[in-house]
């Protein structure tokens, strides 16, 4: 078994044979085994759900490959609504003559970001589609958590909470650019794909208040900021120097007028805060991913409901919620 | 808006459009429209959790759509495990230049089956892929539900459990290959696709033991028939006369030498019964659409672990686990 046959989707021997040495092998747990038609679980406070499918290419790049962002996306998605990922689905549609071996790499990847999570994966489904119409794999992970903290909501921001992002900005969109193009000028730059649930959960711990939390994915910072401003109805001062972005992200901008805070991140989130920021950007410095922190603007109530960045010499422009495609396939 | 573009999976302005025009408007559902990056809900019960892709070709078939199929398949998995489906996700991924109205018709198609299971959508996420990266749209659900009759499991059938087949066999695998290749003189044939948990929820307030259910899909009534037979350990007398196969069904299969009891359905069950099976059969035959069930044989006790199809003639043959593939893109 080296390469990915019809047969292994037919439902039958060979799919069994699939399913059991590649997946359950890595993946295995007692809900798992347990599962029939459906997994069988208990969720005691309130469910979190959610769904991505991802198509990323290419399927293995620097700082993750599929398997490891299909964990991330769903888990991540969770934490940002402060709920711990509990249990997953995984469901792959694979090429014909997909190589056994990528797959087993994909399921390994899989399996350590689950252990990160603390989550499990308890249900699953696998197509084989013929030659020509899937490009490779793509995989959805649907997930299932326990909400810890209630009430977070990107509609309930008011002026003068703080506007935090969690690390330096760009790098899933710029290293995934790099990838495609091949670009060696620019190979120390890797994705910031990330299970951010560990760090969720400590700052669930700080006294502060926290209103609104989102991984900034497809369209970066700029697509979250924008979107808080509409859900809330309010504005925000965004200062523009208060954003890292590390000198490859910025060198891939400058070749292709790419927008950095437009830029996808996979392990990069922005937090509206209203009380106890600096414990919150304490927390987050304290762990070498997100030691570059910050605190990069405020809401404000000006009645024009937009994000404007504001520069070192003063000078000021909207910031725009992301039109057109800088990217295809970035998750 | 006539056809996708790659701007509508950036994650900004085209995204939302798309999804608020396309999508939003069909399903919006109070916990939808406050879902941010997870929808949150409460389950009281046990909770069932399964997903399934769907990657049917072609997507419009005689009996359904892939966007029926999509909702079909996830609910039926849940009822199948004694649960009420609640709760789903929707993930799509799109090929570039697919057909908006075709799009609708498939949104309209889900709307119209989550009605049926008393259902709803509650959180999605769509990616559109380039031209050539995948053939038209491929759909995940996942979906969550709550368990109303706990215990149901394939692990358990003993000797002198009745097998009951829901309906006629094999019609979903029939209709699209049908479908595909274009063959005219089996035009009345349709696909089984349907909702089974209104007849499932019917079947819970029977007073019959149910011991385990399970859709009949990929890999058909023999695949289901044989897994169980190795999960319990037991053998099975199945009485070949005893299914309804349709005479275009039967067409096909003679046709390209297929086992009827092998072909794909996707509204068509089978349980094992240990008391009450007269009650349930009758509750399923006084639907239409279940109207051919039967009971078709019961577990045995001999040690080889097998199913044994027994006809008129009384001959015997033992009911193959099916093996390579029939037809791919099935479901």
């Amino acid at each position: 078994m080296s390469k990915i046959t019809l047969a292994q989707g037919s439902g039958g021997v060979e799919s069994n044979r699939l399913i059991n040495e590649v997946f359950f092998k890595r993946l295995k747990n007692d809900i798992l085994l347990r599962a029939e038609d459906a997994a069988v679980f208990k969720i005691e406070g309130k469910t979190a759900f959610t769904t991505d499918s991802f198509i990323v290419s290419p399927i293995f790049f620097a700082g993750g490959d599929i398997g490891k962002i299909a964990v991330c996306g769903s888990c991540n998605d969770l934490a940002m609504m402060g709920a711990k990922p509990k249990y997953l689905s995984l469901s792959l549609i694979i090429e014909e003559g997909f190589d056994v071996g990528d797959l087993e790499r994909i399921a390994d990847s899989i399996a350590a970001e689950l252990a990160v999570n603390g989550a499990m994966v308890v249900t699953g489904d696998t197509k084989i589609a013929p030659r020509g119409s899937v490009d490779k794999i793509f995989i959805n992970t649907s997930a299932v958590g326990e909400v810890m903290l209630e009430g977070i909501s990107c509609k309930n921001l008011k002026a003068g909470d703080k506007i935090i992002v969690s690390r330096s900005v760009g790098e899933h969109g710029a290293a995934i650019f790099s990838a495609r193009e091949g670009i060696e000028l620019v190979s120390a730059l890797k994705s910031d794909c990330a299970s951010m649930w560990p760090t969720v959960e400590k700052l669930l711990g700080a006294k502060a208040q926290i209103i609104s939390m989102r991984d900034a994915t497809r369209g970066g910072v700029a697509a979250v900021l924008n979107e808080w401003c509409a859900s809330s109805a309010v504005s925000m001062d965004i200062v523009e120097e208060s954003f890292t972005v590390l000198p490859e992200v910025a060198g891939v901008c400058e070749l292709l007028g790419f927008e950095p805070l437009s830029l996808a991140n996979e392990g990069t989130f922005v937090m509206a805060v209203r009380e106890g920021e600096d414990e919150i950007l304490n927390i987050l410095k304290s762990y070498d991913f997100t030691k570059n922190a910050a605190i990069v603007g405020e809401v404000i109530d000006d009645g024009k409901n937009r994000a404007v960045l504001r520069n070192g010499y003063g000078t000021r422009r909207i910031l725009e919620y992301p039109t057109g495609e800088l990217l295809p396939r970035i998750c």
